[in-house]
């Protein structure tokens, strides 16, 4: 058979084993099956979520950069349903399990999850080309849990943040451009996405319906509005876009980032126009891009949008 | 950009779309988290499991052996734990989706899901080398719960099952044996593994520790006892091995590959002597190999085991 060396049980002991004390945990890391104390009178919200090497990422990533995108698009998920965070488990499949690549990735791991106040809770580690799955658990009441479903017309249609910036992220490393203050901003927002817990949470009772940008914002509303068999008109000048996005790709391509970018993890969210004067009050930045209307289809500036053009893992490449 | 053919949505949709209904289950597949109702008074157990191509299974393998493997390894940390299963979910690399691959195993996945009362309930599909994780979800009362720590000395050893099939059933895979009664049955073993949960459920109250062999019984074992800091005598006669393995390895090769074989996904738990009667109206079948000691380490027929000879993906192989 085999001796271990650096072993698997090893590992985990040593690096991940330590994540899991909170209150609610009854079990952490190292039998079977974690036993985790679910809040009452809430139902819990899940979501798994895979990132694969040459997919959703470059070669040679830094091992922290895959543990902020793997989390910070994980939890996005519990944003987008209103719900806060509480556990998540990891299924780590590695080439080789090296002391240099674990160190770093459970460091971050372990920092960002404490900042997004979730705990480790559980995982599996093999053998295997490089591949992170997270599923993340929180909760939220059932009545103000932030559905795909709900838009009405006449709703604002609303994103978070500003869009486009993380596919020039990617757009950067993918040209090796040199380091600068906007390249880094781009890149930050591509390897370490923010999800947008406070304004999920806020939005509970006040958003009609709700989704995560993580495949562009035309795709994910696309989502959204199928749902609900509505259309919307966005207008293009109020897309909400970083300086450093404009600095690097010029307008045009802003625009075109912005709308079918992908990855995000922005919230996309509808409310009633009753609503408006309440979004300046939310406790991150909210643009108003356009209103739900009764005819299907999204309409940019007027002008149908052909197609979602988000970012599809399965299509197949057309030139 | 790209133009979806049979994109991941559309994928997802026809396979796995109306496999999530349950009273449990409030807002199933299709939304940004699945919304779930936790049972009251009970804590939930939760596992995740990976298989991945070249590691946990041979290229080229059936899909439906990939879902029967994949579903009864996992749901087997649940009856480990003593729990009921409820929910799982999936995340699913693929080089690529093809209805030829998706269709049976989204129809063995769900018809193996029926059979072990479990609802998948989410999941991620992304493109990549092959690879699988499946979370599973069950609940139990925290105090009946089947932990690793809890044997005493004098507590009887217990395996389900008979030990050694699975490393059979792989090796006539890689030996391309051809069929036979003998040959199909280990290969069942192998791709179907039967998770124990009538046995566990019925071990609530009566098993001291219990874990479910994943890596062999002396190495699982061997986790077991190090969480209580104490060893075990093993008889070798004792070990149940089936009439096809003896048939197809001889009793001295079914033996090694009882002891060290793994994926058997058997329950190996420890009771009071006095339960040894009760043994016998368990579900399934229960065979005592052992008895645990005060002394560390394992011993068979009293003679030390070196090393826990188990399965570790990470181990570095030795010649």
């Amino acid at each position: 058979m085999s001796t271990p060396s650096l072993g698997e049980f090893e590992l985990i002991r040593r690096y991940f084993a330590e994540a899991s004390t909170d209150a609610s945990v009854a079990l952490g890391i190292g039998d079977d099956c974690a036993l985790l104390i679910p809040a009452p009178d809430e139902v819990m919200a899940v979501s798994i979520d895979t990132l694969v090497e040459g997919t959703h990422f470059l070669p040679g990533t830094a091992p922290e950069h895959l543990a902020s995108r793997l989390l910070g698009a994980s939890v996005s998920d519990l944003a987008a349903m209103g719900a806060r965070p509480a556990w998540f488990t990891l299924a780590l499949t590695l080439p080789e399990a090296t002391e240099a690549w674990l160190e770093p990735f459970a460091t971050s791991l372990i920092a960002i999850a404490n900042a997004l106040n979730i705990r480790l809770v559980g995982g599996d580690t093999t053998r295997g080309p490089l591949s992170l799955s997270a599923q993340v658990h929180g909760f939220v009441p059932v009545d103000k849990a932030l559905r795909r479903q709900g838009a009405a017309v006449g709703d604002l249609v609303c994103v978070t943040g500003t869009l486009g910036d993380s596919r020039a992220g990617l757009e950067t490393l993918l040209k090796q451009e040199p380091q600068s203050a906007t390249v880094d901003y781009l890149q930050a927002r591509f390897n370490a996405p923010t999800p947008r817990l406070k304004t999920g949470l806020a939005l509970r009772g006040i958003a009609t319906a709700c989704v995560d940008i993580s495949d562009g914002v035309l795709a994910d509303l696309g989502h959204l509005l199928n749902n609900s068999a509505l259309g919307a008109d966005l207008n293009i000048d109020t897309l909400p876009l970083s300086p450093q996005l404009l600095a690097y790709a010029g307008l045009k391509q802003a625009q075109q980032w912005a709308l079918t970018g992908g990855e995000d993890f922005e919230l996309c969210f509808t409310c009633p126009a009753s609503m408006q004067d309440t979004l300046a009050s939310l406790p991150e930045p909210v643009a108003v891009i356009g209103q739900i209307s009764p005819v299907p289809g999204i309409r940019l500036d007027g002008q149908p949008v052909s197609g979602a053009g988000g970012y599809d893992h399965f299509a197949k490449e057309s030139s």
